[in-house]
């Protein structure tokens, strides 16, 4: 790899104050597609470096992560930031409108991919951390944990991260996922909490036979349609004080069988459910495994269920430091965010079993989207945004 | 291709008395895969023009079709047989013990492709007839119409023998159909008709979405399991006289999607029906249309329905054909056949245009699958049967 110019050296970049379109820039130019680092991580330890940050690679299975604290280690407060310089592929590179990792600026938006989601957030959270512990160096310490791995499985991201604070007595009191949370305009929404989700895989297993004599056969696709039209058909909940109702969306069926005149011996079903806190991870487990099983003993098909919780809800409840952020949103907006748990998962899963957790960043729409792009002023709202948390949570 | 060995060239088989085994055997170590004609009607032409039969190629698309005649054209009473030399492919030939194509005769079975379906039916009815004719000459024709292409499409098999007479003022006045028909025991059934048949497929166009916004979407999936499991809940009767109950199996559901974070677009699903005399195509095609249009309402997903008729339900009413032939059957074998309408699809369902039309042959149990293969005692139980039947015919 070239040496990088002088402008995107990690030094240059934390010059006073930092400019973090400039820093969006340098980071959306490394091609840090989930697994790899592309630079990303090296290019951020060598700023929080020169800022005075002490830095720890916190690396595991292949993924690189990094944490930074300024700030003495068991400080009374700490604050403390998360967010991920990975991201997803670029798609169909034919039908971006510019280099997907040249971070060019037309018309007011800096274009590439990472640019949301949320090369943008790490950036303007690095830059206000760095501006207010050089100009108002507080009581206390922040921590950032950046990781390369939140686009893919998750394993050996931020829960590395995590478990390399616990081994070494590291910890945040409270932390800031810096993930795009606005729907369309900026300031309109935070995310206190999450759904739960998990995915059941279906595996029916009749007996083969011919489409003429169905009595003898056992058609695994008979008892499918039965069961995912149950589970289709029932209501979890009605949404919860803080969460929209349980979803459950059936992803795909497959049988496979081009013959006609025969039925096949095995299909597969895949449901996707977003639960509230109404229900758990193994609430719905069980609940999945009894229609499973009283639609196998209707129909004398074999049914297998698996099941892979990808994270149970949670929540942080509104309180003292959703207040906090939700104030300085509102101090450079204008706009009162609302406290939602709607989305997909973030590591703010993780985030949670650690210390209380609250999601702010940017308007996401272009997320993963073909020529993903961030509004330029957003970049430096965003800033200043995180500027006043600091302030205000160690004043 | 090599000059067959003389005791497998037509005229040496047409040696009196015909033996049904030999023939049989030659006929198997006919390579006649569908749409090939492999040589087997090459072969039985060359025997019933030496048994003094007259014979005439009806071949169309490609598709090789033999008509024979002994006796004049226009004769008061003409009975008329049907089958098929072409045969199924021979599948995993690893699995097989044996040469698909060898005709190995071991512990008292013949063994190959075709040895059950049909080339033993086959086999037997020529022996019988030109036995029959050469020590009996009947007031009246025998007649052989023999096809290539019954196991495929079957667009210009028996049709274009049937469309072939037509042109040429040929006529059965009762016709046999030589395919396998017990189920286990030589003798226990005759086919006096068939249900209907149809392909129905389903096609469900939604709106792709996200797994964790269901309501944002429309699930094609959602959808269809609906449709599916209404279809195979409803009873369309319970039998006819005549009929088994219409049946309805699903015969593949295919959305193909690995994403479980995505709702796809779309979906599709195979339905296949054998109807009773209760309904036709069109009825059944009407009542498909009407529950798609139903769950289409219910929904907001697009589903198209597309329905192919393999076949209409037909039955030659028990009379004096099927009751001449009950009588042979059970003369022979001791075993009072049962007249019944079960099974797939035959060139019968064409022939019943044409004449009044029965169908009787030997135990079909290993037919289209490894390791087909004929008891050899039943080829010559079989010969009997239809050397009786002629007789009886024609006294
Ligand atoms: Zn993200
Ligand atoms: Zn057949």
């Amino acid at each position: 790899m070239p040496p990088l110019p002088p402008e995107t050296t990690g030094a240059a970049l934390a010059a006073s104050p930092v400019d973090p379109v400039a820093l969006t820039a340098a980071l959306v130019r490394c091609p840090s597609v989930t697994p790899a680092e592309g630079g990303a991580l090296v290019l951020l330890e060598s700023l929080l470096m020169a800022a005075g940050f002490e830095c720890h690679r916190a690396d595991r299975g292949g993924i690189a992560n990094l944490f930074a604290r300024w700030g003495r280690r068991g400080a009374n407060r700490s604050f403390g930031f998360n967010g991920h310089t990975d991201v997803v592929p670029v798609g169909d590179a034919s039908a971006w409108t510019c280099d997907p990792f040249g971070a060019e600026i037309r018309d007011g938006w800096l274009y590439g991919r990472g640019a949301t989601d949320m090369k943008s957030g790490v950036a303007a959270f690095v830059a206000a951390a760095v501006d207010f512990v050089r100009d108002t160096p507080p009581d206390g310490a922040v921590i950032l944990t950046l990781t390369g791995d939140e686009e893919d499985v998750a394993e050996d991201g931020t829960r590395a991260l995590l478990d390399w604070m616990a081994e070494n007595s590291e910890a945040m009191t409270h932390c800031l996922v810096g993930e795009p949370t606005c729907p369309a305009r900026m300031g309109e929404m935070m995310k206190i909490g999450r759904r739960g989700s998990l995915t059941a895989r279906f595996v029916a297993t009749g007996v083969q036979g011919h489409s003429a004599y169905p009595h003898r056969a056992k058609n695994p696709l008979s008892a499918l349609v039965r069961l995912m039209d149950r589970l289709d058909r029932h209501e979890l909940d009605r949404g919860t004080d803080h969460f929209d109702p349980t979803t459950l969306a059936i992803t795909t069926i497959d049988a496979g069988n081009p013959a006609t005149n025969v039925i096949p011996a095995t299909a597969r079903a895949t449901v996707n459910i977003r639960f509230s806190d109404a229900h758990s991870g193994a609430s719905i487990r069980q609940w999945l495994q009894d229609e499973a099983a009283t639609v196998a003993a209707e129909t004398g098909v074999g049914i297998a269920v698996s099941v892979k919780i990808s994270g149970e809800s949670f929540l942080t409840p509104p309180g003292d430091f959703s207040a906090l952020i939700a104030r300085a949103v509102e101090a450079e907006t204008g706009v009162t965010p609302e406290a939602s748990t709607s989305g997909g998962t973030s590591d703010a899963r993780f985030v949670k079993d650690h210390c209380p957790v609250v999601e702010f960043g940017l308007v996401g729409q272009t997320m993963h989207q073909v020529d993903e792009r961030v509004e330029v002023a957003q970049i430096g709202q965003l800033k200043a945004i995180y500027g006043r948390i600091l302030r205000d949570y160690f004043a």
